[in-house]
């Protein structure tokens, strides 16, 4: 997700100019407050060898969508619970501004927070999050938060369809006076269906008591998080709720399938927000981003194309069918054509890219540039109104403007051991099939014969050759098959 | 979505094959009528500089829709009504047999049909229908012109599910009384289902009147087309209507989301009907038609293809997944692989393309030619049992029969200013990595060695060749890494 | 789906290993019984001039699919019943454990049936299947054989949200008595929802008699097979039935329309046991397996690729966006990027692979094995940590370890007619645009310069090359726009 640092300044103000615009959006000044996320589950129905939690939705670890939201919400502390065997939790995901407790044995939902009780301020309220439940919106979230306040309980409840094992929301008189657990339930709540989701807004101070009065006097022999409900009322402390916009924004990950599901689900509304924002999208189900995709005015985006990391398109830049874009900016007026593989790369304005064209890593195009078919570009600049159309390799190259890049050009850039660079002046004309064995510099408007192997400098404006003489064999015969 | 003119007789007739086909179809005789569309809104919620009409739905400005409708209708006379800062629809769509008038300002559907009045024959009855409205279908409208007749006032109205915020049909012994809007319906007048879709055949002499007399005192203060309805039934002409096949057929388009929803239902019409045609369609959900796809018998697409312009594949054709082909003919059993790019190309019967070949504008193969992967091939014609399998770029070359084109060829057919021809006649063996500095031909039965670049015609028969002597250096030393 | 025989070895054990598994799965004990496959309709419907049960579901015939049923249910016999004009059919799906009978003229499903009568164990119960009907589970059928038992007349039936058409089970007293088609119900009759699928267990002795006394009086002047079940009762043999888990286990083919719904629900079944398995799907919509494909723990598929043949992906695999995989093994750790072509070839662990790489049939990568984009390799193998990383043919070559393979690197194994092998040892480096015309031999430790032509063998540590002199050409002017 990171910039290639070799992009040099135009990239980094770009980067900067994004962070900035985050910051912007998140002037919303919300209260306060402690932020736990439990994420010590290593989901076995997972099938991995990856904890539960760094299965990546969106290209990115379930857990990191949790901790993003919880950023959002401005969290003055958030606090990470992991298990046993989820060592590469902490790893994976470290920042500054988190911390990250260990809970082992794993004893339950409530000893899970109580693990962080340590670290939370008490003067704040305490936010449960889940680590396995990526897409609660942080509209939804402040909703909650809202409604607890200092010093009520908030409970985010939702309405399911099928409420069938979940545990269910009882009111008296509209007020929640406890949680009932599906396998606890009369006939009468059974058929209630809002139902918990687990995720609390709770008063620290409240949290720490009602913690260390939990009981694993159950059928699981564990201390859940759910009985503070109970306690709260019992304790005449009020349980508010709040309701997310959408199912989905509570859904858990317990399997492979699970995930896939709410990659759906997830990639569905990216494509519906980019539909909203003007976006021309051909078909709103086959699109993928995974990271983040700014889009300008009369952007349009063909069917099966994946959009990874931080990508920019500029205003009226098109995108053709299958494409692959990994962390790149297109400047206005672009086409992108099918089927082309991009990285870490800038294209100027006006440019032609592909079909099948890949740009590697450190490429940097200026405006107009074309990048034809089967063209792969790494670590060079090519000036504006430059063309390499067919079949070449340009890498570590530093390329002028208006120059031609002949069909099956290649730079020699790699000798086994060290990379050199190659340098076209600007109005250069590299002829056909000619390797350039870097380091070497062709001078401005130079030429380059067909098939030439350049390994000295070819000074400016000359045609500069390495060929032997064209001859014809008399009488040479043409082979026979050979039987076998 | 013209055919390139150079492909010749062969694509010519072709073009006149489809146009025959074309004009058999239409020898339906519908009344004459006149036709008015309204394509004056700019449609702000595109969030686009592009006129709302102009947007493309399968790769056609929705307008256009609506024209090629109307053009099959055989209307008479087709007047397009556009807007102020709608100059582009005009310019984008002119064509002989259309007439523009602008409307401005904008006060209403009533004012917009009005612009058109002039030009109305008014012998014949009007057909209003709506730019952005682009997949009614002729079947459907051409049951509304049946029952309106020449002095009937025939409305196309619909049943919704739901239909909040719609125009209602109001009927008294289930004739049409009057229309009326949500906001005016009483709680009986919104049961309704029955909505107006805003399509009408009007008799023209009527119509006249009737726009003379609307008035726009209501909260927008807009002259409606829906009020003469009223004033029908006030003139005892009788009211009428028919329905739609589907309700995609009245829907508009107002916004990205609309467009990609109706774009993907005119796709999976599109795919159905090619499996009820016989095409074997590995995915109904992902085949894009943006065009005209012609298919023989045995015909089979596999997922991820995007087909633009006039296709034509003929018998037993097979076209691999994720391919994209536009303004193509494809001959009878010839088998196009994965990741093929065609545009403006005639492939022969039998031939194998690709995977990841290009065919270029103004490439013409023959039969059971093979064009391999890696492989460009740009205004070239290849005579029959030619093959190019592997890496070569071919432009601007005409290829005889049973010639083997080596891996890595290259046409250097541009020499910075002027484009240049290659021939290689029958029988011709282009050894790998050769270079062809064009003009140049090969004579028949020529063989170019390996690596060669020709300069001067190879002739028939012999071996061709330019290579430098192979030699050892002893005692050399291969590079070490330099640190750095 | 047969493996290539030049894979050698490792590849043999993999292809045992397979069927060792799949003895495994196959050991529980069915009862022996006879199995007739209904095959004889042609389907005009399909449009096609192949029989309809020839046409591929999955890439695979639909008959094959039920054959394949069949042989999962250890039937000791197996017959397929053909027709006139489908003599394709035993052609393509012969083999030693099936027998056929040609059903001409076609009188029926009961006239179908007589056909194999002469080749049944009469001591067996018959199950009678449909060639068209491709998706039935052996656990469903499982289940229906073990209620017909020996002596039971066992009738497949199904639960149909709109059974219209469909002939009804009645039952009274929960014992079925008859079924009655659609056109011979009445009106109680045709509320029932319990429907036949035509698919039964008979006990043959029975069936011989049962199918003697058929009757063709009917609207269709044709034998039914149904009409067995009144005789049961009639003789006082017990009619029982089971039910399949799914309505589409009982849909049969007969257009292209339903041949397209079935390919998806049988894809959406095969995508939703990958993901219980623990593979990683980004998209269970976009992904095609025709054959059979074993994944190991922690593999994950990008959306828009293409499985055909047997694919085995082992532990830690990933496969990127758009790539076809058939028949090949890819070894654990290795990744492979979008827009890959492997057929017929293995990878070995640890490697990277492509974009845009073409592994064809004969390939054999070793551990550490980079292939890049726009790279062909055929009928080569690759020792480990060798590099071919960029625009190269390699083909009919054998490549030592720790090789260096330069862009555009050309293996010219063939001379119009032979077929040559290349072999380049251990540490050579191969500079750029090199052609190694075969048979050659590059020396362990050799360098081949840049653009050499290699036709003589290219000793051990040495630099070889072949190379004209680098010259300018003073005075030299560009070329000029040709006027036309």
């Amino acid at each position: 997700m990171l910039w290639n640092k070799q992009f040099g300044k135009s990239l980094a103000k770009f980067a900067l100019s994004a962070r900035d615009k985050l910051l912007r959006i998140s002037t919303y000044i919300y209260p306060t407050m402690n932020v736990v996320i439990l994420a010590a589950g290593m989901g076995k129905r997972m099938q991995s060898s990856l904890p539960k939690v760094l299965h990546a939705l969106a290209g990115k670890p379930l857990l990191n969508h949790v901790i993003a939201t919880a950023r959002q919400l401005q969290a003055s502390n958030i606090c990470v619970i992991y298990g046993h065997g989820g060592e590469q939790v902490p790893r994976t995901v470290a920042a500054e501004d988190l911390r990250f407790a260990l809970q082992e044995p794993q004893l339950g939902t409530g000893h899970a927070v109580a693990q962080a009780l340590p670290v939370l301020d008490v003067n704040q309220p305490t936010l449960v999050l889940y680590g396995d439940v990526p897409l609660t919106t942080t509209a939804s979230l402040a909703r909650l938060i809202a409604a607890a306040g200092k010093d009520k309980l908030g409970v985010l409840t939702v309405d399911m369809a099928d409420p069938t094992g979940l545990g269910r929301i009882v009111r008296e008189d509209g007020v929640i006076k406890r949680i009932v657990e599906q396998k606890d339930a009369n006939e009468t709540e059974r058929q209630i269906t809002e139902t918990n989701t687990g995720i609390m807004a709770i008063p620290t101070a409240h949290l720490q008591k009602w913690l260390g009065n939990l009981s694993n006097k159950n059928a699981q022999g564990e201390y859940y998080l759910t009985d503070i409900v109970a306690q709260a009322v019992a304790d005449g402390v009020e349980v508010v709720s709040a309701q997310p916009d959408a199912v989905w924004e509570t859904l858990g990950v317990n399997s492979k399938v699970q995930l896939a599901e709410l990659e759906r689900t997830h990639q569905k509304n990216i494509a519906l927000k980019l539909l909203e924002q003007g976006v021309g999208l051909y078909d709103p189900a086959r699109i993928d981003v995974r990271g983040n995709l700014q889009c300008g005015r009369d952007v349009t985006i063909d069917v099966g194309c994946v959009f990874i990391g931080e990508v920019h398109l500029e205003d009226g830049v098109s995108i053709g069918p299958n494409c692959v874009i990994n962390n790149a900016r297109i400047a206005a007026g672009s086409n992108i054509k099918a089927f082309c593989h991009i990285e870490d790369a800038v294209v100027g304005a006006k440019s032609q890219i592909g079909p099948y064209a890949r740009l590697r890593p450190g490429t940097e195009l200026a405006e107009d540039v074309h990048i034809g078919n089967f063209v792969e570009v790494k670590n060079s600049q090519i000036a504006a109104h430059s063309k390499a159309n067919h079949l070449a390799y340009i890498g570590d190259a530093t390329i002028g403007s208006r120059v031609n890049i002949g069909a099956g050009t290649i730079t020699c850039n790699y000798d086994g051991v060290n990379k050199s660079r190659t340098i076209i002046e600007d109005d250069a004309f590299i002829g056909s099939d000619t390797q350039l064995v870097a380091p070497v510099r062709v001078g401005k408007g130079a030429t380059l014969g067909a098939g030439t192997t350049l390994t000295k400098d070819a000074p400016e404006g000359k045609l500069t050759v390495s060929r032997a003489k064209q001859i014809t064999i008399d009488g040479w015969q043409r082979p026979v098959k050979i039987k076998k």
